[in-house]
């Protein structure tokens, strides 16, 4: 077997062979092949697509490139909700505490954010003293006996997807579906659990460009699952705005306190209700995806949910006090309003858009082992159906570099589409796929 | 500008501009984008091509990254012959030396072998002595004085095609006609011949498939030559058996100093005549390719290329004793012959076969760094036309390794194809483009 008759039969949109896949893995692992020939054969990939064997054969390869977790002696059913990217998305680090209040054991493994898509991980970090670099033992303990824990991806799981994935956004593939598709399975797999929320999040900010294309991914990987006899379902969800109101580490984690404590944003709180009814129905014999939403607002209405968070964060060290103030979390040294230079009601603000210049701001890694500004981002004044008149606050602008302020200020007014029209709020949930 | 838009614009099938073309070739040059991103840009040209307009950007871009020589000064003319890589190719060297007998200034800039292809190089320095890292000046006044000289490539000499190069042969891109052409172009933009003769070797053991592939090629550096004000004509043969005798670089020299001393094989004879005629009219008034046929011919029999040569050997400060005696040059340890096991007319040589089976013994470099073994090789005892008794010589191996002579033997019976019909030599010239 060869590198290069490899590439070539992919060239050739020939279907790879079990084998073929795992010497490629396994030399990348090894380093006997070079990242050039793994970025053509990626680029190939791209291009003439993976059957669903091959993504098969390439999830299993890449979980088995590291440990793999097994956590069946905990509960029978381990929920676990991943999201394949969207600008100020906080619905994980939502619904681990409020599923754990309802009694169903989360056990998530995440990594940190790079580029424009802010990790969970990350997030938490910004509460002093909180820790994700866990043992498996100590991963193991706290679900036991706190019902959630989140612990950070680390180099031996699935370390052949992290290489995958470095490549993947370097050689621009990060909108391939098989590339998608056997990442995201080879962590479910190395992370063993077995009934897994996938959010799909699609449209601008994110890697899916259209529903249709969203609508694809689901149906892979709820056929990948099968084979794989892990229940999955997808919940697609449009990216036509930013979620909730705040994008950046402190800010975003001081909007989860908050929503915790009942002040959540129509469309996160509707995204929440979504994705936490459909891990409830996976997980527990409930099935009417209506009353597990109502479960759901439950939970965080008794103040149940924020009880639990608050029980995860100190068994993972965290300083509560944060949770109880959270006011105590540092902010920008500036912080300046965007104003609207023309009235009507919002239609649209552009994710992507507002993603980068969050980054551009320092809120986000530029490299995959790259500083962060915890403090820099930015926070939403108006959302989708509201109204706004000249001279009105858009948005803020968080940042420690003055320098930063003056350009990114016309350009984040340019982020926001705003009409004449009426526009009503609509669910971003646009389908659930199971 | 940014890397990861222009691999995307390619892969969309879109234009390069110039400045993109430039932005990329200036970021390899100074590392400033990995070996994956110009791997995944490469292997979307591979796919979707290059225009015209591109490749001869590309040229000029890669050319234009190192030093670019002017000869003008030593001669209007300046022709220049290049092999697309054949299997015991030795084309080059004899034309060197027969061009320069006849007051045609040859000025040849060359590299190192690389895998199955010898180099013509690697070659002239099994010539005790020979030197090919020559400075500038050096190279000037050896076509002053002799009329004729080889030098290495080297570093300076259009370094970005030798990244490129690299890289093609890494991620299996050696069959790429927009690559294969610009970096040719690029090449002999930098070493300032403006009369190129292409041999375009088609076939087995070549880069080039078949002849319909050669011409597309051929037709595109005659127009992109036009573009350069080069005057660029192509000779197409066909690699159905290596050429003449022998394959490995002390044998090769050896069977090139014998040409020039008149005892030549009917193939190599056959192909040195038809790119020398086609030289020969490029650079002077004589454009009769018969009648220039014939000096070359003549200059052979004469004697006057092999005193030429010898000329250019001791201005290159190589031992001129060798060209005097050949059997001067060392052999291998074990000489062994291979034996046919059917009887009839030899049909055809497997040429790529033939290669593999030289490099295996020790007679190709592996890495372009790597060492090589100067007495390996295969001689060819039987070609096509010959006919064959079982128990009668097809060739013989040549290696200093014991161990590698048993399975090779047989491999090579395999390379030849004998028949029970008649064969009548055929050139190997399939057609001139000019």
């Amino acid at each position: 077997m060869e590198i290069k008759s490899i590439i070539r039969k992919k060239r050739q949109k020939k279907e790879l062979t079990k084998d073929e896949i795992k010497y490629f893995i396994g030399k990348i692992m090894k380093g006997e092949i070079s990242e050039a020939q793994a970025a053509a054969l990626m680029s190939y990939i791209y291009i003439n697509g993976l059957t669903e064997e091959e993504i098969l054969n390439l999830s299993v390869t890449m979980a088995e490139s590291g440990d793999v977790i097994d956590l069946s002696d905990i509960a029978p059913n381990i929920v676990d909700k991943h999201s394949t990217g969207g600008i100020g998305d906080k619905a994980t680090i939502l619904l681990m505490p409020i599923l754990a209040s309802l009694d169903i054991p989360v056990a998530k493994i995440s990594s940190r954010g790079y580029g424009v898509s802010g990790g969970t991980i990350d997030k938490l970090e910004s509460i002093p003293g909180f820790k994700t670099d866990l043992t498996s033992e100590e991963f193991r303990n706290n679900i036991k006996n706190v019902g959630v824990c989140i612990m950070n991806q680390g180099l031996n799981l699935a370390p052949a997807e992290g290489k995958m994935y470095k490549l993947r956004n370097e050689v621009a593939c990060e909108n391939s579906l098989p590339i998608i598709a056997s990442s995201l399975m080879s962590l479910k797999i190395a992370t063993g659990s077995n009934k897994i929320v996938f959010d799909i999040t699609s449209g601008k900010g994110t890697y899916i460009s259209d529903r249709e294309e969203a609508k694809r991914l689901a149906k892979l990987l709820v056929r990948l699952g099968k084979n794989l006899d892990k229940e999955v379902a997808c919940v697609i969800t449009n990216m036509n705005q930013p979620l909730g109101y705040s994008i950046g580490h402190n800010l975003e984690m001081k909007e989860t306190i908050m929503a915790l404590r009942g002040i959540i944003s129509e469309d996160l709180g509707n995204v929440v209700e979504a994705l936490g009814s459909v891990m409830i129905a996976l997980a527990t014999d409930s099935k009417d995806l209506d009353a597990n939403a109502k479960m759901i607002k439950e939970a965080i209405r008794t103040g149940a949910a924020f009880e639990k968070f608050k029980e995860m964060v100190a068994a993972q060290g965290g300083d509560t006090s944060y949770l109880d103030d959270p006011e105590l979390f540092r902010r920008s040294k500036y912080i300046m309003p965007v104003l609207a230079t023309e009235s009507g009601t919002i239609e649209a603000i552009d994710a992507d858009m507002v993603g980068s210049i969050a980054v551009y701001l320092g809120a986000g890694r530029m490299k995959k082992e790259g500083e962060i500004n915890r403090t820099a981002g930015i926070t939403i004044n108006k959302k989708i159906g509201d109204t706004v008149t000249v001279g009105e606050t858009l948005a803020y602008i968080h940042t420690d570099e003055d320098g930063k302020v003056n350009g990114t200020t016309q350009n984040l007014q340019q982020a926001f589409t705003i009409t004449n029209k009426k526009i009503n709020f609509k669910s971003r949930v646009l389908e659930i796929v199971k």
